[in-house]
């Protein structure tokens, strides 16, 4: 597996692999690879002829105060999980070559980007659809995974992928649990043993939601009980503020007014104001 | 020549060259050509394999009140000078295809767009940087052409392409000019007779300014007094509105304090409230 530093190493391996035919597969993470990137890893494997995977902790997606300095951090225990994992590449790029001086532009994707997440990170998906552009066009993937965990950055990236016509194939992945049922997350690793039990609340209350659509019926149940009993479950963990619990349609990322197939709870909670952690499920699938 | 009229055929044309190992040129217009535009094509044919012209006046790179419904269009014959001039296709899309329902995103550089033709048509250049980069994905050019004439658009795409980091070579092409010394431009075809001296004032000005340096010496006069003997020029004439008269560094587009090599006369002229020209040229250069 090849290692790559520099924007143009990057492209211009890119722009061999284009010339002698090969198919491209790009999975873009910030690095601390959990089972969760490795399974987009072995999901561009299924599809690609070479997988390049970026690791770039992208400081223009984290705002003033957010987590960027204690992000989890290791090039080397990363890179081999990548290897076997099935990458062909990691493209890690050195600090200060993504935006060097003088750097003015900015991707941004209106409408999707001002609530949940958008709305308590302000900037933050100005910053993902920047750094997915640069990625893009230094990768020039012929597909791109992304985990459905960060459902809103898909729905965000997927738009972007539209209006500007890249030509790069967008592919979900669904989000890979601990056995507790936690979201795998990179962030996961900042918690301390005494705040899992307040972290295990978010799957355990979308868990609890579903339960209830399936026992009393869809027709019975309002959105807001659906959120409330969401709420009720996770306030119980004095650890816990809810950063927002809603109930959209995974389209459009707009409320749901009713319950049906294309409901989605999405939810972000953080945990002693230290660790914020998100998670998402369809309310109504198998 | 082909004349291709869907985002999805141009790309897929596109991706058919790119595997057949053939370059792209490409040279974005918005039509009604001139010699200027011709000039950016055989500059194109000279260095690509296949030349892609795309013809699309872009409303949202019009401000409310300006010229977007009366700007000229002739597709027929612009195909035929395209073709003439070396053109392999021309991609003139459909009316919403472009930016169809849902459409959200916008591509925007800071800094270099906030003066000259930035500060009297806010919006103009997101419009521009947006356009452009859905077409460089549309036609994944090798190379792309723009003029000179319109040198702060030329000097925001350089920028953008640079922190997008667009696989694209760009090529600026010198201002094409009448005899009468006019620049050429697709605006002028909106001149009346009678407007034609009040026009003329534009390129008439740039020649006394580089005289009056060349004659009296560069060290001898200051950057408001060749600004002075140019609206002097243009004011003339009771027609002119002056927009702007900046002298400014060619390579970042900030106000010259002294004149030097890098130093541009940058103007830009409202004709009859009605018709706007723009002009430039460098100050110091042969």
């Amino acid at each position: 597996m090849k290692l790559i530093t520099t924007p143009a190493a990057i492209q211009q391996l890119a722009q061999e692999y284009r010339s002698d035919g090969l198919t491209i597969g790009l999975v873009p993470t910030m690095g601390w690879f959990h089972e969760g990137h490795l399974s987009l890893m072995r999901r561009a494997r299924k599809s690609a002829d070479r997988v390049i995977v970026t690791l770039f902790v992208n400081p223009i997606q984290f705002g003033p105060g957010e987590d960027l300095d204690s992000y989890p951090y290791d090039l080397d225990r990363d890179c081999r999980l990548a290897e076997e994992a099935g990458a062909d590449v990691v493209f890690a790029p050195e600090k200060g070559m993504m935006y060097p001086k003088g750097f003015a532009t900015t991707v941004t994707i209106g409408g999707l980007t001002t609530s949940l997440c958008g709305a308590s990170r302000p900037g933050h998906f100005d910053g993902v659809t920047t750094v997915v552009s640069k990625l893009f066009n230094l990768t020039l993937p012929h597909l791109a995974v992304f985990g459905e965990k960060d459902f809103q950055q898909l729905a965000v990236i997927r738009r972007m992928v539209r209006d500007l016509d890249f030509p790069v194939a967008i592919i979900g992945h669904p989000i890979v649990r601990e056995k507790n049922g936690i979201a795998m997350s990179s962030r996961n690793t900042n918690l301390k043993k005494d705040e899992m039990e307040a972290a295990l609340s978010l799957s355990q209350s979308i868990a609890a939601a579903r339960m209830a659509i399936e026992t009393r019926g869809v027709a019975a149940i309002s959105v807001d009980e659906v959120k409330d009993l969401v709420a009720e479950h996770i306030l119980k963990h004095k650890e816990c503020n809810v950063d927002y619990i809603e109930i959209v349609n995974s389209n459009t990322l707009k409320s749901c007014a009713i319950l049906n197939e294309d409901s989605i709870l999405i939810l972000a909670v953080k945990i002693n104001n230290r660790v914020r952690l998100i998670d998402n499920s369809m309310l109504m699938e198998a």
